[in-house]
């Protein structure tokens, strides 16, 4: 029976969606659609109660939370190098991949949707203002991040393999433009990013989700 | 070189505090009095940029995030089973501490640090008050696993041996006494937490940080 994952168009599934698209593979993409809350939908609540994506379906088992799902993809096509296996080089991407997943991306999640935070609409603006600065800073981190992995001489974020670090990375700094935060603010992030959206199966997953890369709309003067 | 933990007295360090003091090998706890700000001075942020613990220092290597210092340790000292071997069962694992620490930590960070995530007080009271519901579901969602566990005659929430599971479901159990909730109020989770406590490793740490289990004060009548 193929792997089947639960994704939204652009939301952080799209990590686990280029990995089971880069393992060659036949699997089922299955589509939430969380703009007209099937996620909230009791078909899709009796596969994953928290109505989050993204979502693994393996035979019987139902996985939830990129981290697990990450290493439950690397252990079973370890082919793929999706983590490294070297334990402290392993360790490495782990560390990266929860503070993006445990910190970037929640902090985001304050801009899209404030209203997960308080019902009270009068501190959503505050909320939004406040998160986008430190979201502006962690991309900032991230650029760092980038830069350091040039200096090393590795072509992707987790050393010579592409893996889900990039894939996050090009999630959060498209993030940034729904923000109101420039990618080319960022250079060497952006053109990491830039090179993860031209890798083959990459490009099948945006097309799959039907992405736009670059979301920043300068302000109209 | 021994190991070096950074922990500070009651955070979610004590969940890497308890398993090095699981293994019985030699390592140095070190207090970061975070009460004192000493985690934003430049000593510690030398260490830590991002000025959290935990931290976990191996020869020259520093290493944060939990679910990385975690995995570390679990492949380092692979006897002490902090995590399963079989994947699907350590996916499982994975799939619990990430959501402990991607969402049930950070809910109470708004309750006991609502100043990070907006500099408006008037924002503040009804960040904590929307959040100590969400936590309360949370605990909820704890108990359950509890029980589940329990069910399937589990000795520990992760399985057959104690992990970083139960050390978190404690830390964020005593946390919900800090919101205004009765542990009591969750008593399979409030067992399991107690069974938890009880553990000489656990209790050399408990003492180590002076904690006390049970945060709750009932309201004043």
């Amino acid at each position: 029976m193929p792997l089947k994952l639960y994704y939204a168009s652009g939301a952080c599934s799209f990590v686990p969606h280029t990995l089971l698209e880069a393992i060659g593979e036949p699997y089922e993409p299955m589509l939430v659609k969380i703009h007209k809350r099937e996620n909230y939908e009791s078909a899709y609540r009796s596969i994953n109660p928290r109505s989050q994506v993204p979502v693994l379906v393996d035979g019987d088992e139902v996985i939830t939370q990129i981290v697990a799902i990450v290493t439950y993809l690397a252990e079973r096509f370890p082919r793929m190098g999706f983590l490294p296996t070297e334990p402290l080089a392993k360790t490495r991407v782990l560390e990266t991949l929860a503070w993006m997943n445990n910190t970037v991306h929640p902090t985001f999640t304050h801009i899209f949707m404030p209203q997960k935070f308080t019902d009270n609409p009068a501190a959503h603006a505050d909320l939004k203002a406040h998160n986008t600065g430190l979201y502006r800073g962690m991309l900032g981190e991230l650029q760092a991040l980038a830069t350091a992995a040039q200096a090393r001489g590795w072509a992707w974020l987790g050393g010579e393999r592409f893996g889900p670090l990039d894939a996050y990375a090009l999630t959060l700094l498209r993030w940034g433009g729904i923000a109101g935060i420039d990618p080319a603010g960022f250079p060497v992030l952006w053109a990491a990013v830039q090179r993860t959206a031209a890798l083959p199966h990459v490009v099948r997953v945006i097309e799959r989700e039907r992405l736009q890369l670059n979301l920043y709309q300068p302000p109209r003067t």
